[in-house]
């Protein structure tokens, strides 16, 4: 009457997700690069900064002029000009005994190595100082490079852009940068019982959850979602939209709805029938997210996930966002966080089976209790602060025990 | 020669941020809202889901028509149709002994109150199948209201809306929200040696990395950057720009550079003089970051940050990115992860000063240890995996002791 599926393991999935290949690169705009993901080094072209500054207000000298200086016996410099700011460098070289007035970010002069702080002087006569302390050389300097150093790499291929890395790209006078596509993912709802949310359900229908809830994620993800809306829960139907998604570019397409066994479900016979797809997965041994789905179209990935909109989630984090991270070159886990908790309670499990029960932290004991209801409501998961895992061969945990907790975004 | 700070302390200065109000509400798209903060409660319109709905493939009966069902004495029932998906509910009453096939997220037919699972019958002949298992009353069945109840509130007020809150709104129906406005935040960069990054420096100028920094700390935060550039470093030049961004509807300012006691030092000054502005802080017992300067003017804040990079960006983390907090009506470090590390070496400071030291965190022993750079090195928090707070209270700590880290973005 029923078939049944053929469960394989987390870890096993994850294996089969990280053999997709790193996406494309693209050249964009820097003021558009803020979470993008480096697809090659970037070379600093110059040194950045390019010439010796000054840290501090002061006065620019030789190091060696005020070796020793004290408040007993202070050094005598000769103030021989001023580096005006945002004018043509000094011109020249200071000599021994003299010195420059510079302020923050000013150029060193030619000839001195070093400043002395404005508060560590005093004017005994027009143009001449004492100073009341010794400098050591580059004190109170940056060094020319000292930021980034021309032809090294300032910024490695992989390295997800930050806003410092994009100051430092700045700084340097890179104004695009090559980052990898994002990924595209479409979005596909099925069941013949769901309207598009913009609409009033008549009676028996109820509204799509799962494509706002999944184009959200995807954002969150750092990919782009495209939406497709509901489609009729038939096998014409669903083939049609795959089709789509995939001729328009897709390198992911989540089904959701349609993933369990019975009768009504043809999510798996659509991957099964695409030409060229391969179904490498037909249920996994988690819960909740057993019914999950997956199929490879050339590099692109087909996800048959849970219809129940808390399973549907609980599936994105644990696989989908996996897979985006792997297209992104991101180290898999990226953007997951994780925290050790004390469970509050009994968490009862069986092994051969992952779970991810759904919890509320104690923010004071730092203790994990259950949220209950059932995983087809998404209100558990708005409830949740994240979901505690119990490994697969683990039967769960005692009142006391230590569990690591997914955090929720 | 050289004015002196009065600094204040970072709880100081985070108390008159606290002071800041919510800024009001805007009624936006759903799709636009991810991110976004709830201005108000909201109130479920209806029922989610709107009728009771199986959670199974099975058959709907009453519960009381298979209790004590087992392998050994199967409960009989009648199956009288079918409830199919999509189309009207069940018409009519289903009778004691009868049962109706039904779908995951079928609405149970009026009599019903349980999901028998399709796994725990066996037709025995066309239309009358054997039951093995009992159920207890609204088992395998999501009640109405279960997800959300009509005219409670399904997202509270100061909530920031994430997939699954989304998801919840999308179910109900709900296609706009009141949600607290983006703070506005206007960015200038001052200083008569820096030109916009996208210029070639001529000699004794660098580029400007602050603007690129800061817009994309912005961005992080969820407010809403706008750039204005490079102003030239003088009283008139700043003025100006500040009236300029206060009039354009400014919640904040962010001068960065100039804030100094130097000569050339304008923004303390200016903030002096624009019209109805109250200094509220010139000067915070911190490090980096000890120059910076606060401002009110109305209910918008000005600051003048450090024009170091890397100052600049861990003030902005600290008091720029807490007001951008308090303007949305969130916990003001919302956003902001700490982790407790090991000191991998001692970190001396003194008291009377917090100290956030730039990091580098070993994620196999925990440790951190500092990275070495001056304040003005934006490369330092390319290294850097975090800030080690140093409480003012404190004269560092020894190799081995435990401290706090907060995270980079």
């Amino acid at each position: 009457m029923k078939g049944f599926f053929h469960l394989l393991t987390t870890s096993q999935v994850r294996d089969m997700l990280r053999s997709f290949p790193r996406l494309d690169a693209e050249e964009i705009c820097l003021d558009e690069a803020l979470g993008r993901v480096c697809a090659s080094d970037v070379i600093a072209r110059e040194d950045l900064p390019p010439h010796a500054r000054s840290t501090m207000d002061g006065f620019a000298v030789r190091a060696k002029d005020v070796f020793g200086a004290s408040e007993s016996e202070p050094a005598l410099i000769k103030v021989v000009g001023e580096v005006r700011m945002g004018e043509p460098p000094w011109q020249g070289t200071v000599g021994s005994g003299e010195a420059v007035r510079i302020w923050t970010g000013g150029f060193l002069p030619e000839g001195t190595d070093g400043v002395v702080m404005l508060e560590y002087t005093k004017e005994i006569e027009p143009g001449l100082m004492e100073v009341y302390r010794p400098i050591a050389p580059h004190e109170n300097v940056i060094l020319p490079g000292e930021d980034c150093r021309l032809d090294r790499v300032c910024i490695k291929r992989g390295t997800r852009l930050r806003p410092q890395e994009l100051g430092l790209l700045a700084g340097l006078g890179v104004t695009s940068v090559e980052v990898v596509k994002r990924p595209r993912v479409y979005i596909i709802s099925t069941g013949d019982e769901i309207v598009p949310e913009t609409e009033t359900p008549p009676p028996g229908k109820i509204r799509d959850i799962n494509s706002t809830t999944l184009s959200a994620l995807v954002s969150m993800s750092g990919a782009s979602p495209e939406r497709m809306g509901v489609v009729e829960d038939s096998f014409e139907a669903i083939t049609t939209a795959c089709h789509q998604a995939l001729e328009a570019g897709a390198d992911i397409v989540l089904v959701s709805g349609g993933s369990s066994v019975g009768n009504r479900d043809f999510t798996v016979k659509v991957f099964q029938h695409v030409t060229g797809t391969d179904v490498l997965v037909h249920g996994i041994a988690i819960r909740p997210g057993k019914p999950t789905i997956l199929a490879r179209f050339g590099d692109s990935a087909l996800f048959g996930l849970p219809g129940h909109a808390a399973s549907c989630m609980v599936v994105y984090l644990i696989f989908v966002h996996f897979l985006i991270n792997v297209f992104q070159g991101l180290p898999p886990e990226t953007g997951l966080d994780f925290k050790r908790v004390k469970c509050g309670q009994m968490f009862p499990s069986v092994t051969g089976r992952e779970d991810y029960v759904r919890v509320v932290i104690d923010p004071e004991m730092n203790t994990a209790t259950p949220v209950y209801g059932k995983s087809g409501l998404i209100s558990t998961l708005v409830k949740a602060h994240g979901l505690l895992r119990i490994p697969r061969d683990s039967e769960g945990f005692h009142e006391g025990e230590e569990a690591e907790v997914l955090l929720l975004p």
